[in-house]
C-alpha cells in the first residue's frame, strides 16, 4: 500500500493507511501499547493492541485505521494493525531521546551530535534555522535582491590579514574567505542589490558561548543609498518580515523551548557608540574599558537600556570608530574619529554587523594608507573603484547566533548542526 | 524627489519621477541624446534633447516625465530633464559594454570579470543562476525536504582521500569537504528529508571546460526509499518543476542567450550504463574504452540517443560499475560487479551524480573492507548506521553545469562569478 503522511492523515480517516518514520516514543499501559511515530511531515500516536515489538528510535512501517481521536494532538490517531521494523537499533541509544527535556552537558551534546540531532527539541533547532534560512532567501528576493555565490577560496589574506585559515593550493598558498566582503562589493556594481547565504572562516582561537570558527553569514549589499541609514533601514524592514515569518511557521518549535519571537519594530531605536557608553555609564554604573568599541557587558547593558526605554529587543549602535573598523568604511564626515559603521544588538549580544562603505576610489586609497593597510592582493577589489560605483553599504547577519538568541541557547554551537572550534573538528 | 524604480513606471505615467542607475548605452542622434538606464528592476531608455553628459557605465540620477512610446521596451520612456552624475568612470571601460554581443576570449572575460559581470549578457547568465537557486529553494521545500548546513572544514580527508585541499587548523592538520555526503546521510537520520546548496571543493589538477575546483552543489538525500528509481522519481519531479520556474522567471534573460529551456519528461529514461555502452557501439559505432565508466564521447552519444529515441534532452545512465563507485553506495543485490549508483546526462554531459546508499551497518563495513577503504577518521559516520537509518539515498547537480549547459556555455567558467581553477586564484 502505498505510503501517506501524517500532515495527510486527515483526508485518510476512517481508512487504513501505511505510515513509515521513526519511533520517538513507545509507552506500555496495560495490554495497550502507545507509539509515536515522527516522519518528515510530522508526529502521530499510533495505538497497538499488543506490543508490536518496536523500539524507540527504530526505522518502521506501521499499518493501521485513522481514527478521529480528539484528545489526540492533530485530532487523529491511529489504531495499529501491524508494524514491520525496517531498520533498527543495533545498540541502546546513548541518551534517553524520548525524555522531553534534553538533560546533556554541552560537550556530551555535541559528541553525540549525529544522534542527539533526532531529539525533538535539537530538531526543533533545526527547523527554526530552516525557517530562518526560507524567510531570508524570500525577503530579499522581495526587496529586490540577487542572490549570489562567491568563491571562499582566496589568493590573499586580505583585511589586513589576521585570523584567516590557510590552505594548500596547487602548490601555492591561499586562504579561506573570513566573509565574503570584497565580492559582494563588486556585485553592487553588476546588480546593485545582492545577497550570499554562505559559510565564513575565522581562525579566531576563541573559547566563548558565542563564537565558531566557521559559521553561516547572510550576508547583503545594496547600492545608491543616501546614507548608512539606508542600510538600518532596509535591514529593519528585512527583520520585520523574517521574524514574522519565523513566528508564523515556527510557532510548534517556538513553544518547545518556550520562546517568543521579538517583537521587531518599525524604527529599531538607533544610538551613537559614544552615547551609548555615556548612557550606559549615567544609567547603569557601568564604564565599558577603554581600548574596545564596546564590550559584552556593555553590550548587554545598552539592550536593556533598548528594552527599558523602547521596549525594543533591538538597538542600532552607530558611528563605531575609525580605528576599529575595516579601512572600506565610509568616515562620518563630522567627526574623523567616527564612521558610518554600525552593529545592530539583539538581546544582549551582536547580531549584525554593517556600514556604509567608500565608493570614491581616492577617497579608499586614502584611507587604506592612512590605516597602513598595504593594496597588495586587493588590486582586483581596489580597481573596481575607477569605474562608478554608487554609494552603498550592506550587512553580515550571524545565522546561528539569532537563532541562540531567539530561543535563549546557552551556546551559539547549539545552533550550529556540526559545529568547528579551536577543538572539535568532528563530527 | 523619492526614487522611482523602473518596473513601477507605469504606475507614474505622465508624471515626474526619480530614477537611479547605471548608463548601459549612449546613442546620439542629431541633437538628441538616448540614454539606456539600469536599475536593479530592469531598464528603460531616457531621451533628453540635449546632451546631458553621461558616459556608458556612469552611476547616475535622472529626472525626467514618464512618457508612453509604444515603440518602447515596456511601452514607456522618460523625456529626460536632468541628469546628475552621481559616480563617474574615472577611466575608460576595458571592453565595450554596450555592445549586445560579447566578444572577449575566456581568459580576458575572467580576468575583466569585475567589470565584464555588467555586461547584460553576463548579467543574464547569473540572473538565471539567481533563479535556478530560488527554484530549488522552492521546490526542494514543498516535496518536504528541510534546508541544512553543513561544515566545509573536516576532520579528515575521507572516501579515500585523494583531491582534497588541505587546511592549516589551529597547528592540526584539516581538510575542505568535497562533498555534504556523509553529512547529508547522517542527517536523513534526523529529518528524513535534507537538501543544502553550498560549495565543494575539489583538488583536482583539471583543464577542462567542464571542471572547475569550487563550485555550488545541489544536494539532496531523502529516507524511506524503495530502491534508487525513487530517488530518481524525485529528481525528476524536481527538475520538471526547477525548469519551469526558470522557463517562466527567465524568459528575457534565456532570449538573450536565444536559449530554451529544455522539456523534461515526465518519466526520463532509464539506461543500465552496460546497456548504454552496447547502444553507443551499435548505433553509432563507438566503443567507450575500457577502464572507465564512461567517457566524454560516450556520454555526448548516449544523449543522442535519448533525443532520438525518446525526444528528451535528459537520460539516467544507471548500475554503475561496483568498482568506480564510492563505498556507501548501494551493491546491485542481482550483479555483484553493479551498483544502485546512477548519473543523470543532460545535453550530452554528466549534470547530476546520485544513487541509493547502504543503510545497513554490516553491509557498510563489509563493502567498505571489500573496496579496501579504512575506516579511520570516518567512526563519527559510520557509528549512526548502528542506529536504525531508514533505507535512503540522494543526488548532487552541479549548479554552475546546469547553467552552462542550459545556455550552450563553451566553458563551465562562464557560469561561475568568480572561477576558481588551477591557476586562477583571482579576481
Amino acid at each position: 500500500m502505498e505510503r501517506t503522511l501524517v500532515k495527510d492523515l486527515k483526508e485518510s480517516s476512517g481508512k487504513e493507511v501505511t505510515l513509515q518514520g521513526r519511533v520517538q516514543n513507545v509507552r506500555a499501559l496495560g495490554n495497550v501499547t502507545f507509539i509515536v511515530l515522527q516522519d518528515y511531515s510530522g508526529t502521530i500516536q499510533c495505538v497497538f493492541e499488543k506490543d508490536p515489538g518496536a523500539k524507540t528510535g527504530d526505522a518502521v512501517e506501521v499499518e493501521g485505521l485513522v481514527k478521529e481521536e480528539k484528545r489526540a494532538k492533530g485530532g487523529f490517531e491511529i489504531q495499529g494493525k501491524s508494524l514491520k521494523v525496517v531498520s533498527a537499533n543495533l545498540e541502546d541509544l546513548p541518551f534517553d531521546i524520548a525524555n522531553p527535556q534534553l538533560k546533556l552537558q554541552l560537550a556530551t551534546l555535541l559528541d553525540l551530535r549525529t544522534i542527539s540531532l533526532r531529539h525533538s527539541k535539537v530538531q526543533a533547532i533545526f527547523k527554526l534555522y530552516d525557517i530562518l534560512l526560507e524567510s531570508y532567501e524570500t525577503v530579499m528576493r522581495d526587496e529586490g535582491f540577487t542572490e549570489i555565490k562567491t568563491p571562499k577560496i582566496l589568493e590573499a589574506a586580505s583585511e589586513g590579514g589576521a585570523n584567516f585559515f590557510k590552505i594548500d593550493y596547487f602548490e601555492k598558498e591561499a586562504f579561506l574567505a573570513q566573509s565574503p566582503q570584497f565580492y559582494k562589493q563588486i556585485m553592487v556594481g553588476v546588480f546593485e542589490r545582492v545577497f550570499e547565504i554562505g559559510p565564513v572562516f575565522r581562525a579566531e582561537p576563541h573559547f566563548t558561548t558565542r563564537h565558531v570558527n566557521e559559521y553561516i553569514s547572510l550576508d547583503a549589499e545594496m547600492g545608491f543609498i543616501e546614507d548608512y541609514r539606508s542600510v538600518t533601514a532596509m535591514l529593519n524592514k528585512v527583520l520585520v518580515k523574517v521574524f514574522k515569518m519565523i513566528g508564523e511557521k515556527g510557532k510548534p518549535y517556538l513553544e518547545m523551548w518556550e520562546a517568543k519571537v521579538p517583537e521587531v519594530p518599525a524604527e529599531i531605536p538607533h544610538v551613537k557608540l559614544a552615547d551609548a557608553k555615556k548612557i550606559i555609564k549615567e544609567k547603569y554604573g557601568y564604564e565599558v574599558p577603554a581600548g574596545t568599541d564596546i564590550d559584552p557587558e556593555g553590550e548587554r547593558l545598552i539592550c536593556r537600556y533598548a528594552k527599558e526605554e523602547f521596549g525594543s529587543d533591538f538597538i542600532f549602535t552607530t558611528h563605531y570608530p575609525w580605528k576599529e573598523r575595516p579601512f572600506y568604511t565610509m568616515p562620518d564626515p563630522d567627526d574623523a574619529d567616527a564612521t558610518y559603521g554600525f552593529d545592530l544588538l539583539f538581546r544582549g549580544v551582536e547580531l549584525v554587523t554593517g556600514s556604509q562603505r567608500i565608493h570614491d576610489y581616492k577617497k579608499l586609497l586614502e584611507n587604506m594608507k592612512k590605516k597602513g593597510v598595504k593594496p597588495e592582493g586587493m588590486e582586483f577589489y581596489l580597481d573596481v573603484f575607477k569605474y562608478a560605483m554608487p554609494p552603498h553599504g550592506g550587512w553580515a547577519i550571524g545565522s546561528e547566533r539569532l537563532i541562540q538568541h531567539l530561543l535563549n541557547l546557552d551556546s551559539v554551537k547549539e545552533a550550529v548542526l556540526f559545529p568547528r572550534d579551536v577543538k572539535r573538528l568532528r563530527p
